[in-house]
């Protein structure tokens, strides 16, 4: 007997069918012998019905009450979900973000977790109730309520794995685990039975959807057992690991189509330039990316930021650049990132000139690249991320060995 | 200046449109210069699209879950009209009924309003914000999301006009006052300009549908100043008054199709009998009515309650005539109130010979009738209950002298 948290996402429980298959699927675990703590998205479709509405009032929705009116969504699929196991005779209870008190910091539309409150779901499991908690929503700074962000719900079931020290958290999706690539681009793309926690938070923040990025730095801070699974069918899924991160060489290649290059050059650049230049981006919750990490005079100062966040972006590095002393703000929104992710690359120049050859042959060119131990990164026109994602997996990760 | 709470119902917020039409008549208050806040309902229709979902899951949902569910309606309009003032520069905070701590009992789906903070509330009028809380919710015990039953957003409205000590709770409707009767049934019904408080509460409790029979009871209990109108066009509405409620005659018919009528006879029925039977239902929050005060041994104990809780009532009402020694349990289903709402009656034996005679001639039955200061109720069958009321308000009721 164990404690399991399962996380179920918008398309797992987007019909009325489907919340009913997933409280069928949770009596059999229960059955099983274990306790159950599921966290749910809301029903697919849901969120986007919401912000429509918002848009449809106003352009620019009003961040507090935006975060009032989505979380609407998953209090939705919770009381639905609660229901359909009460009615099978599985006792449950279903709790908000704010009745669990997921402590969240005050940046509404992708606040980040602080604290979680363990003692109200201790009292029900104690009970027996199966706890269906609201993911992707928090209670901020005067109680407001917030939430985490697309994707958030996963970082709600692993954040509550973590407080309730579980033996497992699961995350149910459409897809039946990791895999190599996006297999809508290449699909050679393999599953991988297991990966390895830098892997995987390398793979989730450049550009895997299958995580959001801040579930696996969660998952990664408190060890936290995690496997992706699917809804839909059987099957073991993928193991994210911890321990000795042995150099297994290329395990994916990631890519993101939503990005931007933001260029700073000229006059006011020293030192302290990138510091200036990025604290507020990451004070505003932007992830600047790709920005080179050593500072040479006079060379332009070069970074990434989500194509979404660039009208946020931009007149912060404008201040900046006029605070440094009328540095030049340039930028791009016609790249994309393409990342391999792997291990050894700092050590290995041998990768790179690699991975230059195989674009090289397709005649595509490399905007900017960076490396990391975890990862090698470029920009590519966007209009040849996916042709880039197919060459590189195909020259660097080892095929099936039969189809 | 003045601290006015504002309550707009379903229909008043039942589009987007009228959510701007909402924050517009707002700002014209606020421009004024009132203190504001506001309560509204969910969107018309909300609440039974919730419903249906949740009855498609389950024929008869477990009551906090169907709480928790529908608690998404009034969280979706605090959102939207919250935005929807934030866009035009009003200042504006949304709180949900957990967030105002509108504490309640424990009975979900017909909880009763035991307290109100107002600290929430009064630091957001200090800083200029209009207020907007969801009406109908609640938090219970153990900080469970409650709610109070149709029409309990009005009941919400009267509990903050009270404990902010407001000078005015106005009612927006889609009527434009509170009518003699229904002009559905009788198109010569007049609105009345005034009413004293304690017609307003016979005219709720017998079937009025403008105002929840519990905002009454709560205005009454606080003294506070009370006025239903339209929010599609202008009118002063109709203002409930206090003090000395001079015997003004009849005010108003009222009718309820929605009636059951409960008999208990034959063995065990002592002078303990009535409390022993009604007790559960009043514990149930089952609202019994028209029952004999004077008991004499042998005859027959009547009462009825509300069809909606004739399920629920019959099974407690058989097991306390089987505890009181096997008393006989009948119900009839077919049965309609219609109340004579006014002053005097009790004194005045005329105005039932009046009624009487009014029905005779038409040859309607009445099943049942009694007697209280404020009102003469009786029972018809349920396919007289228009007729009944058509005729009583022609013969008591001054016509309009010009129409």
């Amino acid at each position: 007997m164990a404690l399991i948290v399962q996380k179920f996402g918008g398309t797992s429980v987007g019909t009325l069918a489907r919340i009913e298959a997933v409280a069928e699927r949770i009596i059999a675990t229960r059955k099983q012998g274990h306790d159950l703590v599921v966290v749910v998205s809301a029903m697919a479709g849901e969120t986007n019905r919401l912000i429509t509405m918002a848009q449809a009032l106003c352009a620019d929705p009003d961040p507090r009450e935006l975060d009032v009116l989505l979380a609407t969504g998953e209090q939705t699929t919770i009381a639905l979900l609660a229901m359909a196991l009460k009615a099978r005779g599985q006792p449950a209870l279903s709790l908000t973000g704010d009745q669990v008190r997921v402590q969240t910091d005050h940046r509404h539309g992708k606040a980040r977790i602080l604290k979680v409150d363990t003692a109200v779901m201790d009292q029900a499991l104690a009970r027996g109730q199966v706890v269906i908690v609201a993911g992707f929503q928090g209670r901020g700074p005067d109680n407001a309520i917030t939430t985490l962000g697309r994707g958030g719900s996963d970082t709600t079931a692993v954040a509550l794995a973590a407080a309730l020290k579980a033996s497992e958290c699961q995350i149910f999706t459409d897809v039946d685990g990791i895999y190599t690539t996006d297999p809508r681009i290449e699909p050679q793309a393999r599953r991988l039975d297991s990966i390895d926690f830098d892997s995987m938070l390398a793979l989730a923040a450049q550009g895997a959807k299958v995580l959001q990025v801040r579930s696996v730095e969660f998952a990664g801070q408190f060890q936290v057992p995690l496997r992706v699974l699917s809804s839909f069918s059987e099957g073991q899924g993928t193991l994210i690991t911890y321990g000795d991160s042995a150099d297994e060489g290329v395990c994916g290649v990631a890519c993101c189509g939503q990005s931007a290059l933001i260029e700073v050059s000229g006059e006011g650049l020293d030192q302290a330039a990138p510091g200036r230049l990025l604290s507020p981006l990451q004070d505003a919750g932007i992830d600047a990316d790709l920005l080179d990490t050593v500072f040479e005079t006079g060379k332009p100062l070069t970074f990434t930021v989500p194509l979404a966040d660039l009208g946020q972006a931009l007149p912060m590095v404008q201040a900046s650049a006029i605070a440094l002393g009328g540095a030049k703000v340039q930028c791009d929104n016609t790249v994309a990132k393409v990342s391999v992710i792997g291990g050894g690359f700092e050590a290995d120049t041998k990768m790179a000139s690699l991975i230059s050859r195989v674009l090289g042959e397709q005649g595509i060119e490399q905007r900017l690249f960076r490396t990391t131990p975890k990862r090698y990164s470029l920009l590519v026109d966007r209009a040849q991320m996916e042709e880039s994602v197919r060459h590189l997996h195909r020259a660097l990760i080892p095929q099936k060995s039969s189809s």
